[in-house]
């Protein structure tokens, strides 16, 4: 089925995880394993589920040569928080590994630990440890751990067909600047999650046609986008080239936007709940539906028409890989 | 103090981890922070404390393009497992950040992953999450998280005057093989601080010369060591090169035994306990004194020599940065 000399490019970012995670045996206490924004265990000892998250930034992926030190950090440790906001999680404690080439000034590291602590410190989380070695190139791989009350997580799997679909800010064209200066939505993860609001969220990363997908397989339903109703952003309407800024906003990774899903008969106090609660945009795009792992998109003229998943992954992607 | 053009190279890991570190606000509920073994946590809403600990395995550093998949992922878990040991803590979840060139074939990286769940699967501990992502050279970053019953972590501070200095297996010369098989001291570390033996531990990674004086800045000791009683490893002894084969068990690094403290008065059963509970070798090599951080080492004479500081630090090492 699977040649031996597949490369990673050829197989993808989440072929290869799948391969890999097929040789991993089941562990204990374990209540979400590996495919959700993070994983969940429920130590019998404890009275919490706790969320356990990594995700790694490197210059020339993630980040450039030039990007601010600041940002780099800042960048680092938003997607974990990200991640651990998607589950309703509160973010508690941060370890960092730091690989630097041995040429590279302290001062500049220094700053990136600044834009961490900047970014860690407003949302309660500590960096409690991690490592430093050299090489190349310059990359931090973070990782968080956060406490949710026992059963709550908000998983990918939990939407029902009927259930109406929101998504928080706005998306596309994250690569002009906001890759790097994304406010991580954890204020709004804890609080879809403790209010009962959302029974399915995930972070928007890898671009919503993308990760649609991923709650859908999830959750076991369909859905039906409005594509009027996407809230494209205003870098995304700004740019000029081949694909449209609503392709863009469907497309582009890296927004860190929350997408979740809320019971029909509760979206009247939800939207209001919303507003009163955060001055953040949140957008309702649309359906959950019975057509599972099935998504429609539905034009401004009322014409329905499939989606595929698209969106990027890492090791397949060209420009996407490479924010300026 | 620091002129800002100071690089890593400079500046040397540990000092790069001590200028970092001051850019951090210290966490809530962290018991112990920066500078052990592993970091420490005890939650408010937990029976146990948590020991969380990460370590990166690099190509170019940790192993070569040549080294077979199965010993890197032994590799990648050990270290973490072994700073578990060192703190008396059962392992019990890892996630995994892998980096991979993208023309690396997917079976090389499950080879890798079958050597992670060979040695995860030993000890109980489950890989849970992680992350791939493209990028050179090939590395793993492996976070671990594992349980302590409160308040009993042993930590490199507990050791005062007149304990004895105890060391596992046999050291120096890991880089001609070891490096990649060796066996975490899981069930030695827990059984160190379940039955109260051991006040202060720690795992020898950088080399006993330089380790040790780790543990005598925590504790407020100093040390004197027995020369002839170290346990020169017989690669050690087999080398022929410019240094003798105790200059290799002082000063390699990748040992990944334990050092550790026993009260003298209970040397005695501790040493019989030992015996009967495992075959592994375990070498009283000196113990501690009172001059605050320094050591002392003594000679098949009786002449004592004053020790500084050995061992390597992975920036600043030439050779033993790349183990064949």
């Amino acid at each position: 089925m699977h040649p031996s000399n597949d490369s990673v490019r050829e197989t993808g970012e989440r072929g290869v995880i799948k391969r890999l995670a097929r040789r991993l045996a089941p562990g204990r206490e374990v209540s979400v394993g590996i495919g959700d924004d993070t994983a969940v265990v429920r130590p019998s000892d404890a009275a919490s589920d706790w969320a356990l998250t990594t995700d790694p930034v490197v210059e020339g992926i993630h980040f450039t040569a030039h990007t601010e030190p600041e940002r780099i950090g800042h960048k680092a440790v938003g997607r974990v928080l990200s991640d651990l906001a998607a589950m309703g999680a509160s973010p508690d404690w941060l370890l960092v590994d730091l690989v630097a080439p041995s040429a590279t000034p302290v001062s500049r590291l220094e700053r990136i630990y600044d834009g961490i602590q900047a970014l860690a410190g407003r949302y309660d989380a500590a960096v409690i440890g991690g490592d430093v070695s050299g090489g190349e190139p310059l990359q931090l791989h973070v990782f968080g751990l956060g406490r949710i009350p026992r059963g709550t997580a908000l998983t990918r799997a939990g939407a029902q067909p009927g259930d109406l679909l929101y998504v928080t800010g706005e998306l596309g064209a994250s690569f002009s600047g906001r890759h790097l200066d994304f406010e991580p939505r954890v204020a709004e993860g804890l609080w879809l999650r403790a209010e009962g609001w959302a029974k399915a969220a995930m972070d928007v990363s890898d671009g919503l046609a993308a990760d649609l997908f991923r709650m859908l397989q999830a959750s076991g339903t369909g859905a039906r986008i409005r594509l009027e109703s996407i809230p494209v952003s205003t870098a995304a309407n700004a740019l000029c080239d081949a694909r449209s800024p609503l392709e863009h906003a469907l497309q582009d990774g890296e927004d860190y936007e929350l997408l979740f899903a809320i019971p029909a008969s509760r979206s009247t106090a939800f939207e209001k709940a919303w507003a009163k609660r955060f001055p953040l945009r949140c957008t309702r795009i649309g359906e959950m539906t019975e057509q599972t792992g099935k998504a429609e998109a539905v034009d401004e003229n009322g014409n329905h028409h499939p989606m595929r998943e698209g969106g990027f992954e890492h090791f397949r992607a060209g420009p996407e890989k490479d924010p300026p």
